[in-house]
């Protein structure tokens, strides 16, 4: 890819060039969601990036996360299951031509969440469908779609022979949908551009989120024979207490004058999830043991550490308040997200800029999001210097049924961050490899 | 064996036969705690008993549950696990000499339920552990203790060379904790008399029992995002909905105008209780599938097709009742017990006969006995034509943690039965055989 002069080139053509790639974005997409990239199974998707990463003269860096390394950073989260074999993937950009703009990071997760019962699926979660502008699938928006925007937002520029005229790294990243360590890893690998992007199908520029707390509860109880059920006392019943006992923290929370200035006048923003069960060993038996799978939200102004202390003193407080407390124990065990929130300055570069390259093309404001839950751009902001937002193709029922995200979104995304690209990084005229 | 001329023995003698076989019990009874015969891992046990059985000198019959035979039977109950492999065994007597009394059936049940959180034990509970006069481990008392105490009273009359002179069935079956199908396969398999005693740790002379209908509820919401959980309908939130509707009619079977005349006095009759529980598939997701196993009572004078009915009428209504209802589903799976309830009447041959045997040798009265939950003695009263009471070796924490039973209360059970043996068959000399 030898570069030659730079030419000027037009935004219209560039976001021609990435309509034009249409068929290609959603090949790729269909490729990605077919891949079952659940929690551990990640790899034939992302052996899939490395490939593609490839095919577009990326150098591709492909690593397993070292949990020795990344232990001690205080964005780690303790993992649920091992890293041997799952790797991120990072396609790197390095401009051959005079560097002359900003360095830049594109995100994306290519683990996706449990489908839920596959019975209230239309279609099967990973046969990728298309209705309309619609396609279903899990991981559809959440966030393959994305992933497949910035890949075809380099493939347009590529397509006109031009090329970021600063570094741009594309990372595929595992974990994020349970303790984020992949774009924890990254970070740790040295990953620094002065911008990232994650396209999460967020709706608008998301540029502040909760805190993310899981834990599991563990709670032992006083079992007994069925027929005597009310001399007991189960443990299912007992966690269902302590939750609800949670739940008031939750309320708590959500109260006007509690809350975090960016989630004023959001309609629920925190939300504690009791998100799995298990408990009961026999119809007959009052059940001895319970486990609960928690998921907390908190404000940007909380930490993790704060977060934690107001939960453990709320269950110490139901606990006791119980009368049979003598009977019953529990213990909370932290498994997987222990993330920090945070709210990125609206008049930063990367906001501003991607508003106004948004507006130019679309026509219309991009607005600023705080979410309610969390994302890899907790660990840019935080931890990594380098501002980021989230801004991606949107869709629907992500982490329910039916995901699906929009086609005719995910080609406005890819057009935006193509010529964002552009203009964040400039542009080296190239000569496209061969096949492109 | 051949038989002699009958000599009358004293009672008292019997009485001192059965407790001299203290140590033999107790080295039975911790061979079958050590036995971890959970449902569907019987087989161990089972093989212990037909050696026992067979060094008692008894004939042994010991035969698979043939679904075949029994699934048309109105007692049948739908099975959870294949019966392969897994078998009832019958100890057969049948006199030598003249038959003078009446046929007697014993019958146990080897199986035992979940251990529950094993870390609540004191002891390992498979590692059968004395303190005093209490032996500890799961099924100690429920009830391998009653299996112990008809075999060892057996024993006690073999050591004085006397055998019952009419025909005795031992009967050690799987499956009473979930079905009776065991049970069942034995009446199915011929297996009547005049009476039948099991020895289960229920306390006085249970004579009257409840119906158990066991059911799996399976529900499935509307997942979402944690991050917006309360724009969703958890399959968990909705289970417990459901449950908790139901429990109304727990509430209103229990008022003192509907019950059943036995359970009048009853601190809490009818237990309906949620056993078990798995739901949820992700923390950050609201759960999109529930199953809760639950287990109700309800009084003789109803029937399992009438518990159904209104289980299904209760669950109905609360469904309708649910403002989301058209985002969730719910369908119920029976398995496991369908059990109707008995009351013997108390002028019966076997109640009032065993209850002044246990007068006489204890020098109390025995008292009849209401029980809350099911038994196998179903089966024998309401179709075999055999009345059927319970009177066994006592404890505490059956289903719980630290199940134990009472050694000298298993060594009364077997002086009682002894006698209440050579009553109600008659006895014949016996030459004991060898090693005996």
């Amino acid at each position: 890819m030898p570069h030659s002069t730079e030419t000027p080139i037009s935004e219209a053509a560039i976001v021609e060039a990435a309509h034009a790639l249409r068929g290609r974005a959603v090949r790729m997409l269909e490729e990605l969601v077919a891949h079952p990239s659940l929690l551990g199974h990640e790899q034939g998707a992302q052996a899939f990036m490395a490939e593609t990463f490839a095919s577009l003269g990326l150098r591709v860096h492909q690593f397993e996360i070292d949990e020795q390394k990344i232990r001690q950073h205080p964005g780690y989260s303790p993992s649920i299951v091992p890293y041997q074999g799952r790797t991120n993937v990072v396609g790197i950009h390095q401009p051959d031509g005079p560097q002359k703009g900003r360095s830049l990071i594109f995100n994306g997760h290519i683990d996706v969440v449990p489908t839920g019962a596959e019975v209230l699926w239309k279609h099967p979660p990973f046969q990728p469908t298309i209705e309309g502008d619609r396609l279903y699938g899990r991981g559809s928006a959440d966030m393959k779609a994305g992933i497949a925007a910035y890949t075809m937002a380099y493939a347009a520029l590529q397509s006109l022979g031009q090329a970021p005229a600063s570094p741009v790294y594309f990372q595929s990243v595992v974990e994020e949908e349970c303790t984020g360590n992949g774009a924890l890893a990254c970070l740790v690998e040295g990953y620094r551009a002065d911008a990232a992007i994650i396209p999460e199908p967020l709706g608008g520029v998301m540029t502040c989120q909760m805190g993310v707390l899981w834990f599991a509860l563990e709670v032992l109880g006083k079992p007994v024979h069925a027929s005597v059920a009310q001399t007991g006392v189960g443990a299912i019943d007992f966690s269902l207490y302590l939750f609800s006992e949670l739940k008031k923290l939750e309320q708590h929370w959500n109260e006007p004058a509690n809350r975090y200035r960016s989630y004023a006048h959001h309609a629920h923003p925190v939300n504690f999830n009791l998100g799995k069960i298990q408990g009961g060993e026999w119809a007959s038996s009052v059940p001895s043991a319970c486990r609960s799978d928690i998921r907390i939200g908190f404000y940007p102004d909380m930490n993790v550490a704060r977060a934690k202390a107001e939960v453990e003193a709320a269950l110490a407080s139901a606990y006791a308040a119980h009368p049979a407390r003598e009977s019953l124990s529990y213990r909370l065990i932290y498994e997987g997200f222990q993330a920090d929130g945070f709210d990125l300055d609206l008049d930063s570069p990367i906001v501003t800029e991607l508003s106004k390259c948004y507006q130019d093309i679309v026509g219309e404001p991009l607005e600023p999001r705080a979410f309610t839950g969390t994302t890899d751009a907790k660990f840019f902001n935080i931890y990594g210097q380098t501002p980021a937002v989230c801004y991606g193709p949107t869709g629907s029922s992500i982490h329910g049924i039916d995901e699906w995200v929009s086609i005719d979104s995910l080609m406005q995304v890819t057009a935006v961050l193509a010529v964002f690209m552009a203009r964040w990084c400039g542009v080296n005229r190239i000569t496209p490899p061969a096949g492109i």
